[in-house]
């Protein structure tokens, strides 16, 4: 059962050496079947030219458990799981350490919206999350980390479907998106905005945010009720 | 119709790519026919592995609509309009989000000509606009980028043939040349200059232009009418 | 004799050009057969393309001395041979000039401990040595870089089991593992947490070291005796 | 004639753009028979993948002309016949616009020895020459080009055949050695020092040169009578 979500997320697996944001098993992408109540998830330390679709492992998400498949789930599952429950209308997730962004994740600094590339796929800095607490991380640490990502959107006030990315301090990037292509697509291009960004700093230390109605507008014309970006 | 100049558009291109300056579908390239008065131009937002040279867009100069091709243009394409208007002896044009130049136009610092590869190239700073005004922005907002970019070669009285290239601040870099090809070559000349330039600057904050005469010197032996580098 | 153990040595040789941690014949890897009481390493100044599993240098490691091989060992064959004799469950060394890890060891400065990646592999700094005194570098140079190197290990308190890797002062990285194959591994984790490190300092020159409880999670959950990450 | 030749510079040439050293035309190898009294380089402006074996243009030595080939030499001719003509033991020449090293060039900084990965190459700085005069430049500019690096050298008192490259101030990079082969590998080497010698300082801004002792050390057990790299 469950083949094609597993062709899907293995698919998704293969594209993070080729986009260069992983090395050995440093990442995990997830697919998600909102109808079946379940999603499919890399297994855990298993090397990318070796895996095959039918090791991938199917999780459900009310509870958390393996439904299909023979290996371990990737480590970061029940981070995961928190967030495809917390965030309904995401179809994948991405988890990697790339490098960019672990710089900025350990940094502990949210991304500053320091141009239009950053616009065109988020209206705000890139969040990053807190430290998590002692009283967290002794508790179910891959839970937590997933619940640190979902308080820090509470907060900030910020909607998953318009920033579909954040980094958790001292540790590394998450992404998503209405797909796992979609995620994986955010992942790379959060890694791009993080490099451009270390730049930018380099070359201006008080270089200042994109204003407002700049970044409303190249926002918008990529995902607004009237964007014209793409094809129809 | 328009076949020679579609293929001539499509390779051009699929350059991007291969030349590390575009992740995904971020960067587009035209190429104008002067004497048929219409210009091809890459579709929106299809990847540049899929497109084929029937996929270009063709644009009449003179009033800036389709006149063949199914797919939407670029969505910069107004930008490209107003430029072939303005600079009447350019052949191509092309826009990335390359990673070093996107960081000038960030900082939204014209790159200082520090050494004899830039002056190879161009004998002044690359130029960098000002931040667009919010009225420009409510307008139209790709012509008024391509305007922003007219105005500041006007205002500082440069020459489009002897500058292909400029940074629009807070968004990324524009190059020209004679023809499609010639416009690629400046794009990655440019985003070369730009990374050179950052490291002068790290490893010598008070690092100081290149002198007049050396700056004459090879601009002139590439470029002068007793240019003597390259193949007669 | 030893043909099983010349094409691991082999082997790992040639991951490092393609893992992007030499240039040129930058680098070497042993593999040791502690039964036999022999390690093979690379032979000195010969280019990993052309390599055979034959060219494979065999040393005693009970006196250094080659036992088979018709090449002159790596240069840096001493600093193996004390290594493998005070850190007796390691099964394979690697040294390179990896660019960023040299960086470091120039610089002269531990690698602090800024994040999970980090974390994941070793629970303490990337160590540093001293800068070699005068009479140790008049004395037989290579030997007295292996001293140099159990010497921060006795003092630094460390298990070379829990902390594969270190940075020789002014000099560049060594690194090693259960086998050779783990050995070029972390070869390649020390590249990556150098440069990941570099780019945290650039970002945030007060970033501070990840908290205790952090670094403990992180590091058993991939290496306790209750580990969880990878397969069984 | 001079098949052998062209057929060494040809080679040597196409090693630029594999080792990452040039982009389009930046760079030119020359090769040097000194009992023939000639040169072989390559030709100016023309592309390293449709450049053949008989491209090559052969330059006589004493006067500095073309004795053989239908295209014109690289614009950076003279500057080889002056560096042949005052290194009398050098066997190859080559001349690239490296990222890093052009970098340094226009910071105009010799390059400090950080550590044993330079110091096995060369046992002194980089050196960088001063700035060039009007007068020189007004008069042979490639010409001039060289005899700036030959000032430089006796100035600095520096022996050519053990510090086989250079920086020219505002300029880029040349390097030499016994073969066009060595001379592309210095190129190289040179490349991979200046990086590394940025991000040392990067990390530490008070870096230290490696004490007399290490340099001596570790140039000598490459170069000296007694070298012991390599194979004999």
């Amino acid at each position: 059962m469950y083949e094609a979500l597993k062709e899907i997320c293995w698919k998704a697996n293969l594209e993070l050496p080729k986009l260069g944001l992983v090395v050995y098993t440093f990442g995990n992408v997830s697919a998600v079947d909102r109808e079946a109540g379940v999603y499919a998830i890399k297994p855990s330390g298993v090397c990318y030219e070796q895996m095959r679709p039918e090791d991938m492992v199917v999780i459900r998400l009310e509870t958390g458990e393996v439904v299909e498949g023979n290996l371990r789930p990737s480590s970061d599952t029940n981070t995961h799981t928190v967030l495809y429950r917390a965030f309904p209308k995401i179809g994948g997730i991405v988890h990697t350490h790339s490098t960019f962004a672990t710089g900025w994740a350990q940094a502990a600094r949210p991304v500053p919206l320091y141009g239009t590339t950053h616009a065109d796929h988020l209206a705000t800095d890139i969040p990053c999350t807190e430290f998590m607490s002692d009283d967290r991380i002794q508790n179910d640490y891959e839970t937590e980390t997933g619940r640190q990502i979902v308080d820090c959107f509470r907060e900030k006030q910020l909607n998953p479907e318009e920033v579909p990315m954040v980094l958790v301090a001292g540790h590394g990037p998450f992404s998503w998106g209405e797909s796992a292509e979609k995620a994986v697509y955010n992942a790379k291009i959060l890694e791009e905005l993080c490099r451009m960004a270390l730049i930018t700093e380099q070359l201006n230390p008080g270089a200042i945010r994109l204003k407002k109605s700049l970044i409303e507008k190249h926002y918008q014309r990529k995902h607004g009720k009237d964007a014209y970006y793409g094809q129809k």
